[in-house]
């Protein structure tokens, strides 16, 4: 029982998948934060601007797990000049009895996808069409993969839109494995007005700093994911949008109203703190109901929450003990 | 170059010792600090209370430096219950040019405590008489212990006398330890009183919730640090004791003033935010000379500060990388 484990970015991506069992496992952070069980502290940030760079530190604890988890993340975005990834990190899980380490988890950044992936699954269970064929992605990296993979284990979906500002290359290379991993159609868009009027649900995905989605584009039954913004700078919808939607949900209010979509529709007067916003844990336990009709518009705000990390952590964790997983030190 | 060193507390132990140059190395950080040069979020806590327990995570990002680090330190004080210590931890250190991380510190709270003891001896070195025969610590638990031998590396004292609460068995030890480590005369002490009455640097070392040094006791020419108050319900000195100091020092007095001394002192009205309180970086950086007379009373309140974490952190790990020390992953 003692002794850390340190699990590799290999073995995590051989044990953890974006599946039903890990939405199963996200909902249940969802869940339990919305009845209060959860501590979710402020997000630390430590930036580092001589390259635009940004460490940040979530955690959650989970009343009643004998464990937590609190993941140190990176973001450094001039690492592209020298052909490296911009995000990375890691994962540690301590026991929440003793407060021990038990478990590094080497991920490198791969959990944080696929639970952010899993955010965006739970955000279609409650409010997407029912049936749905058509959806839209603006993006085409690593959220804009797992975003559509979390979509498709909510709503067999027969074609994505997808626009996107990367080149040619990785436009294409989107388009094959897309194809090829979920068995639909991939059609690069020509811009994010036809991506928006064409589909029923889109998912954002890009960095962006101010809106681009415009509210004219929104039709009956749309449903928007918007998981982009996570700073207090960054935008993906036009305030306007909000003006439209029948239901305006996201993950964490307090968050969102700082970091996320909301944070600039408040700014610009289209929201207020207290305008009537249902966090996703209020949909699985059944306080409120998500979409209730085909016509309704509907948008979910993503900033990523410290209990996602927890909950994908620990059940990482368990499947690593459980196949024997990973190097066991000291 | 790359790849991610582990390091074990053995390693570390045998790598990092509570020595000059250690001292000279968080020296550098609290100078950056007072610089300007280092960013040192507000400490993440995650509470634990079913456990009395609680996570603190600290960081600072200095200047100039290719690396930071980010400590995970727990507190859990059920802990006793089962035999095991309360304190543990590990250390991270990531690149700051990429955000990558680069060694996983295991130190186990190790490094907390030689960290901790080099602050102190920083404060000795700044603050303490100049000759100095006769010291006290209150408390012999692992700081008792490191604040001594910080204390001795800068003031070759021949007595300690120690007052603690802990049982007889430990203080037992203590005497025995000490007086084997340093070559001192080691005096189990009937009081506090006693303590600070004889003694020209006394260093305060418990978890106290309430004031216990009374101002009656001082005397010209006694240097107090005062290590154990760390959050917002913890205190050592009655605020009484700062109205008769002529200098009031400590290590980041946005932290003291919430977290440390300087709180209880401010609630008391016997210290304001506008008071005058050096911190440590502003001796080392020569802007306020320290104590500069054998007849001054100074007090330093230390909470424990990001940089210190941070520079005893890439110290270890660049002795690491000298020694060939540590496991290398990936």
């Amino acid at each position: 029982m003692s002794g850390i484990h340190i699990i590799s970015e290999k073995e995590l991506r051989s044990l953890v998948k974006l599946d039903l069992e890990i939405v199963e496992s996200v909902k249940v952070g969802f869940s339990e934060l919305e009845k209060g069980n959860a501590t979710v502290p402020p997000i630390m940030m430590i930036p580092v601007p001589e390259k635009s760079g940004e460490v940040d530190i979530k955690s959650a604890y989970i009343k009643g797990l004998d464990r937590l988890a609190v993941k140190v993340a990176s973001g450094f975005f001039e690492n592209s000049k020298l052909d490296l990834p911009s995000g990375s990190g890691l994962m540690l899980v301590l026991s929440s009895e003793t407060g021990f380490l038990k478990a590094v988890l080497l991920d490198n950044g791969y959990l944080t996808h696929v639970r952010t992936g899993a955010a965006g699954s739970i955000a279609a269970e409650y409010l997407a069409p029912e049936t749905v064929e058509n959806v839209g992605v603006i993006g085409s990296g690593l959220q804009a993969r797992y975003q559509m993979q979390g979509l498709f284990l909510k709503r067999k979906f027969s074609t994505i839109r997808m626009f996107s500002l990367d080149s040619d290359e990785v436009r294409d290379e989107y388009v094959r494995d897309l194809e090829k991993e979920l068995g639909v159609k991939v059609i690069k868009a020509g811009s994010v007005e036809e991506v928006v009027k064409e589909s029923s649900v889109v998912v954002t995905t890009t960095p962006a700093r101010t809106g681009y989605i415009n509210s004219e584009w929104l039709h009956s039954g749309l449903h928007i994911t918007a998981m982009g913004s996570d700073t207090e700078v960054k935008q993906e919808l036009y305030s306007s949008v909000f003006a439209k939607a029948d239901i305006v949900s996201c993950d964490l209010k307090s968050q969102c109203f700082r970091l996320g979509e909301l944070r600039s529709a408040v700014e610009d007067g289209v929201l207020s703190l207290d305008s009537p916003v249902v966090e996703l844990g209020e949909f699985i336990n059944k306080k409120n109901p998500g979409r209730t009709s085909d016509k309704q518009i509907t948008v979910c705000d993503l900033t990523g929450v410290g209990v996602q990390d927890t909950m994908i952590s620990l059940t990482a964790y368990d499947l690593a003990l459980k196949n024997g997983i990973g190097t066991l030190l000291g």
